[in-house]
């Protein structure tokens, strides 16, 4: 596999305890998260003990004050420590972002100390019911009164659902349908209103809650509006690009980790008097993930580099999320495979990562949609 | 759809039978037993109060004496009803043909009218751990003694297996290794020695009880030797094409129970303003789904009816079984991926089909397994 | 392989006249027409003299009187043959169909009986440049005068283009745009104002002679109109079901004939101390391939039949011409693929067959307009 | 799409000359060497003549002096220009490098500064009828003789076999079986004993000439012994590298290319009343296409680096080879596709673009010998 070129002596460094902090606070309790569907608080906190929360986040505000390179660090590691479980993507990446980027200077001090200590989980408010993808067709309604907004409305395959302290909101402003009436709110969880729903029951990916949510009424003050009124749309495509590398990142360690323990469990397993890695059809189906691998691997640093060096367009972004969620899923069904039906015992793990994979294609926009902003851009 | 023209009137009123049977004692069961992982016995008896047990075995053990293309109903229905659940490719096509081809008298007087009636269910006892698909390596050990033979091992992946009465079970006489020492022998399960382990915790097809079983110094008499000793492989090849024809009904009714749903979602669903079905994009996805069905159903019929000629050779059924149980998992993947985000939500029928597809790649012989047989005819 | 059930000994019979026919006058010049680009005018010659063409015409006009499964066997012994070069299909199941289905009755004895001797090579004239599989943009006009119509237009992609004697033309009578104003005409290709343009150098099908028309003031008399004018569309959805239909059998039979060629090839080849067959990538890629065929053929076989029972509808017929031409364009490729460098050499048979088959997803319709016809059926 | 990082200000400047220079004297005689099955010498001495050859040789022989990366940019515009006929790969990356590295001083005072001006031809002689990729199964023989050796054999599958003036020659001296045996020679095309057999006629890749090659009593002195007899098998190992990456840069390129006039003419192209790219089946294809170029040039990117940094190892070039080859074959058909009938028409470039991919999967070492060299690494 081709050397990674874009991670220094510190980045490396940052790696190693990431993945001392997992063999002592994540590969236990991955099992037990997945029975609760819940990943417990006490690893948040413990991983904001850790530095691990908010890496590129300024210090003032309690993050790290590093590049993207850590938040992709903690990504590939929890991915291949065999979880996508706890949703540091949504939190570090996303949540984070949008605050320290649009947020007034008193969302900053109030929420992000308390997301980097792991105090508070971050959730992101987008998808509706009925919605979808569509997120220009957002229903959930802000209604400007005295010193504020009240929310009506309703959202649904909320991650960090049921975890979530502080969550940003997409909400329409006004009668206009459109993209033009669409602002970002920032808001406790805990307030009057907000209303956590059921858990969803999920093929996989369990061990992140993942619920939907309803405002009633929900008061929201005018300094918890994100940067301005009516620019909610242009916010989220601005971060959308972060959002969707987040998830390219996931997919390429989830895929290597996928590989990783069916090369293990071939060269191990005998049938027909030697090991399964010794026949050709196996050696060809690991040759040709360890290319894809390797490609993948290369391009995802490109693409890395390319968000910290603020570059990283839209489509561009919208590609990677493509090709490596398709990427992951085609490894890990390949994979299981090779474990004949010992794939489709839950007491092996590839039979959770075969679940885990699938709903890489649909969320953070399905690959159709993920086609149709990269056709924009041709 | 091209019609379908092997099944005669008998055959259609047949199936209109099942289908009103099944909405009244499968239907509204379905969760409930994919929650308890198993069906209960109760609908194993509903199906032989309503002649829905051993269609093709002869009427003096209490069978239906029809053809198979009776059994393939029940497989087809059953699949189309949503469910792989309860398996009558087992007990219909596989124990009952073993036990009237290969049982003495008196095995077949007693076992045959109680598996018609669903007081006894059928397990096919194969696969060991460690064996896999490589059955020529069997290691479960019968030593004659007086009477009979007492059995020592193991067996893992059988289905119904927490459920079973009676149970088909290859071992080997003798310290010869190869094929030419495997016999088969019935057995009631409740016997001394005959001990069923955990039901294995599985991806899918969760109301299909899969289980470990343990025969400890198990006495089997004589008479319930199955054909001959040392011809239980023979056996075993001839009566593999009708079980992997079995499996490739299953899977080509599955597919098309997963293209209904899906034609009717999209056609509901809306998304950017119009139905999702009328995406180019969608309607390219179906039409290749219905076309790849279109041609899986006669190709179908073909195997059936050269099943019921007893044309259907070795590779020819492994084509079948391949064929199908690729399209099955081809197709509830693109299916699936109709519905978005919803198509992970266990709520939506769809995950669960796309997690009971997986399977059929695997069990009945890999597809691995498949091509190798296959490529011997070449 | 499972046996094909739809012919009787006559069609066998037939079957094995038409292999002797053509060892003798069609093999030994294959190579000679791909060099000129056009079949001789003898071997259609010969076709007739040997009762092979117009297989399903009425014998008072010089047709067999058979059916089409006779059809169907000349196209797959010609694939079988290596070539797809000798347009039958266009031929016998297009053209003549058109003027025996609507031709008055002058038409039909002057064209049919010289069709069925090979004196008369048809041509069927649709595709315009820069209509494409657009039917209803048909620009080609036809003005009503005294006695019949002058047309005024041009064609491409006409198979047979050179070869032919008669053509069936498709042109507009009338200012309406639409589908509504096409309709069909006989043109013997000598009449003054019918020029035959160059000849298409295509990447494969060098055999088959594909042509530019042009219509220059064609006058054409009111009876070689063919049936109503203005039905000439709803003609064209009658017959393309045939059309779909023979190239569907033409792929079927030319996939089979690489698979044979490249078993043939592996098993002699030797490669690293073994024949390539040797290698279980081979054997699986052979062995899927043999299952699609296994399944192809079953199919295929199911719409013959149902043609022959006036009941394959558009859309079946659309799915199968979908299924066949990826079927032979993905089996070529991989049997290509077993020749290693020597698949590339023309001298290799493989080197031909593979471009031959490309155009089969293009002409007919392409892929995407068989998948549109098929998903307005969902 | 992604920026590409890898080069610098002087690089582009070169790539622009290149440019210029293909304007001039490539682009209007690509037809003509594809209907003359060979590139003109005269546009080898262009190239020469504007320090296009030997970019990395040192210069004291004739070279630029560069890095490999200007060696890249030729072979990336050779194909974006529509042809991989002139075959820089064989001269610049493969014969100068083995003459530069392995050559005696007399041999590299000889011919490097004569291939430099693109007077003299390189040709590498690997491959032999019958041994294909089994290298180690060469029967080329160098017999030693008094001042040298005197070859006898054959070779086929030579590209630049016509036009070749040098010839790097791989032949086993001694009796030894297997690689150990195998030497390295250099030799004047002209000398006696020395045959060019006839130019094979092809799929595509008509541009470059490949030919079969004699030797008979060829004399070859001891000085173009390269390296030490008997390690001639290392020395391929130790090359390998960069032949593979050498034909993964113009197959990417060659994909972008048709990307390039797939997109320009969908853009143009009217069907049922809207631009062919208008629909989302050709907007979804293409998307699919430019993630997959946007994550191929990232990946190339990083193996040039990686081979200018000399730590390209020998299964990271072969999953280059393999995944840019599979690429490129995979981009030219759905492009093709994109064309309809047209794309069948040799006038259309991407008919030619078509026929020339092929071959990208089977020289070089084919795809499974790709995946068996991948595979020992794993």
């Amino acid at each position: 596999m081709l050397t990674r070129s874009i991670y220094t002596e510190e980045h490396h460094q940052f790696r190693e305890s990431v993945q001392r902090m997992y063999a002592r606070e994540l590969q236990p309790y991955v099992e037990q998260w997945e029975t609760e569907g819940i990943v417990s608080r006490d690893f948040w906190r413990a991983c904001g003990d850790n530095g691990m929360l908010l890496p590129d986040i300024p210090e003032q505000y309690g993050g790290c004050g590093l590049d993207f390179k850590f938040n992709a660090i903690i990504l590939e590691e929890t991915a291949l420590a065999g979880t996508t479980g706890p949703a540091f993507g949504v939190h570090n990446d996303i949540v984070a972002h949008y605050i320290n980027n649009y947020g007034s200077e008193a969302v900053k001090q109030h929420w992000l100390p308390r997301m980097a200590t792991g105090e508070a989980i971050g959730a992101i408010c987008m998808s509706e019911p009925g919605t979808g993808s569509d997120l220009k067709n957002i229903r959930t309604r802000a209604t400007p009164v005295d010193g504020g907004y009240v929310l009506n409305g309703s959202k649904t395959f909320i991650t960090n659902g049921i975890n979530a302290d502080v969550a940003v909101i997409a909400a329409r402003v006004g009668d206009d349908s459109g993209a033009r009436s669409i602002s970002l709110f920032v808001c406790g969880c805990d307030q009057p209103g907000f209303t956590k729903g059921r858990k969803l029951d999920k093929v996989g990916n369990r061990s992140s809650d993942t619920a939907e949510l309803f405002f009633e009424d929900l008061f929201i003050p005018t300094e918890n509006l994100l940067g301005k009124q009516g620019e909610g749309f242009i916010y989220m495509m601005k971060e959308l690009p972060q959002e969707r590398l987040s998830i390219a990142i996931s997919c390429q360690a989830a895929a290597q980790h996928a590989y990783d323990i069916a090369v293990a469990y071939v060269k191990e397993r005998q049938a027909f008097g030697k090991a399964v890695f010794d026949f050709q059809n196996t050696r060809f189906v690991l040759a040709n993930i360890k290319t894809q691998l390797q490609v993948g691997w290369q391009h995802l640093d490109a693409c890395i580099q390319a968000l910290v060096n603020k570059q990283l367009s839209t489509d561009e972004a919208a590609a990677a999320k493509l090709w490596h969620s398709e990427l992951r899923c085609k490894v890990v069904d390949d994979c299981l495979q090779l474990f004949g039906g010992y794939g489709y015992i839950e007491e092996y793990e590839i039979a959770r990562l075969w679940r885990d994979a699938r709903v890489m294609r649909l969320y953070g926009g399905t690959s159709e949609i993920m086609k149709d902003l990269i056709s924009r851009s041709i």
